[in-house]
């Protein structure tokens, strides 16, 4: 299997050096797959801090040594896009936060939906790895800032946990859409709320539960995607429609 | 491994009935996920032709008759949308044709990229696989409708043998894009091409061809994404403004 390149190495803190073993992963990353050279630079970035430039210094023994540039702060490049995702098989949640992380949402709240499995919440993936995951995603992305990732127990409590204040709130839902999520939310710049459901869909109590709290039900097209498909394929909808409002353009 | 329910049964012909082994492991996919129950009627289709219903008959030892009532063909629900895709790894080339099948687009047209490599295109995938991982995408997606799925030697022959007629013609680019994809592409249900380099991204060579056929080089925001993450986002973002162009509402 060929390794794919990170594009930005993440750290915790803005420090000012550190040395990596030989055998450390990024060390082997940095050799092996990087061929990065002594006296090259590299990108670093603090989690939701700068970005910058480290400077290589190979060691003996294969140990690195990197000394760090800083850059001033950038603004958060994220969407201000809360996901409400139904907890799914850990395999399927796994790819849900690092294809989140790495399309940039601000929000990915997991929580217990009514038709799904109560077991999948004891999973591995939610002591530690979710957050490398959320890295992983970020650093694919080029970019510092990680969503919120958080689990609870139902929707009522998802919702209210979370930090956006939605002028669209939007559940997909192939059985009982409105209309299509384009028609709803249009093109415009504005913080979302966007409930996707388990593999098995949404009950009539939760269908209610949300069409209380204002939520819009929307589809995506006739056909049934996964979970994950349907997740990036929603984002994809509303990150467009987010970057032509901002008029962002390429550098 | 919770194993997911099959949403239909694809068939290559509209036959009357058949019969599966107890061994088969559709036979095993009916007893012990779908807990088929003898007369049960059971989703079933006919690649790129109609959906019917399946009567199932459990014989003894475990095997099991079925027999079918078809419905009339139904009307292509693919999009009008040929994606053409730099060759990638092939664990992500496998992402790709079972998502995009998933989605529905009508062509994937995969060729060999200035910066792929070209061991990419002897992967076993492209002996048999491919073609399985088009069912499995139409399968979870409810559909009988396969996309056409080609692989070929250049982005020039892979323009040549696209039976989508263009109104847009597109290329996802982060470094030289024009303008956002929802920018460009409004809001219309018209026939598309779509550009997606490899990992590496485009060579000048290509993106001096791509502007030579009337390519609009778009961005998706500032994210660097994974092909596959950028592929299903981008589809998503085109998919939808097709289903809202088309009016297409709920059952």
């Amino acid at each position: 299997m060929v390794a794919v390149p990170l594009n930005i190495f993440l750290l915790q803190e803005a420090i000012d050096e550190l040395e990596w073993s030989a055998q450390d992963e990024r060390t082997i990353h940095l050799k092996k797959v990087l061929r990065a050279k002594d006296g090259e630079k590299v990108d670093f970035g603090v989690i939701n801090g700068p970005r910058g430039k480290g400077l290589l210094e190979w060691r003996s023994r294969g140990a690195v040594k990197i000394s760090f540039d800083w850059d001033a702060p950038h603004v958060s490049d994220l969407l201000p896009l809360c996901l409400f995702v139904g907890l799914s098989r850990p395999q399927t949640c796994r790819k849900i936060i690092e294809q989140a992380a790495s399309l940039g949402v601000a929000e990915i709240i997991f929580f217990q939906a009514d038709k799904g499995e109560p077991s999948y919440g004891e999973s591995s993936l939610w002591h530690k790895e979710w957050r490398h995951l959320l890295i992983k995603g970020a650093q694919q992305a080029f970019s510092c800032h990680l969503p919120r990732c958080l689990k609870v127990d139902g929707f009522e409590q998802a919702r209210a946990v979370s930090g956006v204040n939605p002028k669209f709130s939007l559940a997909l839902d192939i059985y009982e859409a409105d209309a299509c999520i384009s028609t709803i939310k249009q093109r415009k710049d504005e913080p979302i709320h966007l409930a996707i459901g388990p593999e098995r869909g949404w009950s009539a109590k939760e269908r209610e539960c949300m069409r209380g709290y204002g939520f819009m039900l929307c589809h995506m097209g006739p056909r049934v995607l996964r979970v994950e498909t349907a997740l990036v394929a929603a984002v994809g909808a509303i990150s467009s429609a987010y970057w032509s409002g901002k008029g962002w353009a390429m550098r």
